[in-house]
């Protein structure tokens, strides 16, 4: 079983399925699964936490893996990139910023350059900066993301880059997803919401059992939850969540100093009617909890299935 | 040429490719090419005008055609149904609002019930009404919609009604989205966008070359453009057009008289800049502006040719 193309010749993995770089949630455990079963796992390097990369990184142990960061952040804290350099990461991705600064670095370190887009204005840039693969994001990802919806994103972003494996990212779950990514042009697939809901992932246990059970539909879009963790994300973006009470109430209002302190109890004890489940739409299509190491060949299977019965839409030539 | 799913069975067409009824585009010739060249036309009943919508409906003359409605309008103007009853079209659609008050009559007349909804909800309520073939539509689409993307959408709305045709909708407009559609598990596509730029097409010249011309990325959604034409739309749509120096300087805003006079006399001139371009994020895969007895072929030779050489991304058995 395999599913060959552009992206997983450039990455040398057997599976065109990637595990985003989700903060506080893609740790190294969960990383080194993903790749093990023959994608590629990339630990979510986030907002630059030096002691929590460096924790996730040694729990990869000498798993073949990737590392993402947020790049309007990693302007503040270069190190963070050096120091994970040092651990020969087989790629590094940048999301949400202008990835010239670090191309160069990351390209003479020997690592593949991934960059996350969110419109073909940030496509056409990140071409410029020397990507080696490009992910056209789609604003139904959950955790942050733009406006663009991934169909007519990937399709057009194939479209401007040629030569550039692009990889669709947003409202995928499953082999279907990457089938349907294949036909637009895409070389392959980032999963989030998915790995999310894995006994791998750093998720709390409600968070994974909330996205196995509800419906796409229940996700929003908005900057409290942002605003209650202290992080002034830059426009476009926004983070999509599932609504509870906490983004009910807040959504477009200032936080008072109570609703902070009830916040961050709150998310330490897990209780998500407060604190948020990052997820995107994706969770309608997902409803259960497996093993990132099940889960890979699952969908890799399913798309296979998918591919090989493709043709039988048409009438025999 | 030929792909033949559960929706091209159950409407008796060839060609599982519907056009969106978009109020003043899709006029008679514009429904009349689309279904002579296999797929479904759909006339745009829209707000309810009856001399707009008989002059249409003569216009496609004994083609065998649809006709879609804006449910919410029509609550209004429940007449209008009777009269497009009468003309026994192939298939009546509904969108935007609760289609059981007309489910019935629909069904009694003989026409195929066609529900457009945008989420998981709205999808089992058509179901529930009775709805022969229901339309996933993405917030990706043009003119009016909601929050949910395309992609995950669709494959949400298909495992909840097995048995129903789903058809997909929103930033799809050529045979690499209905090959993908198809992957998801759709039974066909409906294009807005890509309508808007053919020749048959009502829409203005100078929008129909702006969206053969523009990008994705210059798509915004808001309510500017239904305030200035009167509309007052419920929650949760908005109107998908291109930015223009009117949205940008309106949005959000109280229209004063001295902008609608303004919008009205840009409206008759066609000048776009004041006017909107309604289009969807599919403008930035559309470069031309074809007949669409040229197009509808176009687009299933180029799914065709996905779909057939889709398990050879797979390896040999």
């Amino acid at each position: 079983m395999a599913i060959n193309t552009a992206l997983t010749e450039r990455l040398g993995i057997d599976h065109p399925v990637l595990c985003a770089p989700m903060a506080r949630v893609s740790g190294g455990r969960l990383a080194a699964a993903v790749s093990q079963a023959g994608g590629l796992g990339l630990i979510g390097g986030g907002y630059g936490d030096q002691d929590w990369i460096d924790t996730e990184l040694a729990a990869a142990g000498n798993a073949r893996i990737g590392i993402g960061f947020i790049t309007w952040r990693l302007e503040h804290f270069p190190d963070v990139l050096d120091r994970a350099l040092e651990r020969q990461p087989a790629a590094v991705m940048l999301s949400f910023g202008d990835e010239r600064p670090f191309a160069d670095r990351i390209k003479a370190a020997g690592a593949v350059l991934i960059a996350q887009v969110q419109s073909l204005g940030q496509a056409k840039r990140a071409a410029d900066a020397g990507a080696d693969i490009v992910i056209a994001q789609g604003g139904e990802a959950g955790g942050h993301g733009a406006h663009r919806g991934t169909f007519s994103l990937v399709a057009e972003v194939v479209d401007a880059l040629p030569g550039i494996p692009v990889v669709a990212a947003g409202g995928i779950a499953d082999g279907r997803g990457l089938a349907a990514a294949l036909m637009l042009g895409a070389s392959g697939v980032l999963l989030g919401t998915r790995f999310v809901a894995t006994e791998e992932s750093l998720a709390p246990d409600p968070a994974k059992r909330a996205v196995a059970r509800e419906s796409g539909d229940v996700t929003v879009k908005g900057s409290t939850f942002d605003k209650a963790r202290g992080f002034t994300w830059p426009e476009p973006y926004a983070l999509r969540t599932f609504s509870n009470s906490f983004s009910e109430r807040w959504e477009g209002k200032d936080l008072p100093e109570t609703a902070i302190a009830e916040f961050e109890a709150a998310a330490a004890r897990a209780d998500m009617e407060i604190a948020p489940v990052v997820a995107g739409e994706a969770a309608g299509i997902i409803s259960d909890v497996p093993s990132a190491i099940d889960l890979v060949p699952r969908i890799v299977a399913e798309a296979e299935q998918k591919l090989r019965g493709a043709a039988a839409f048409c009438d025999t030539p």
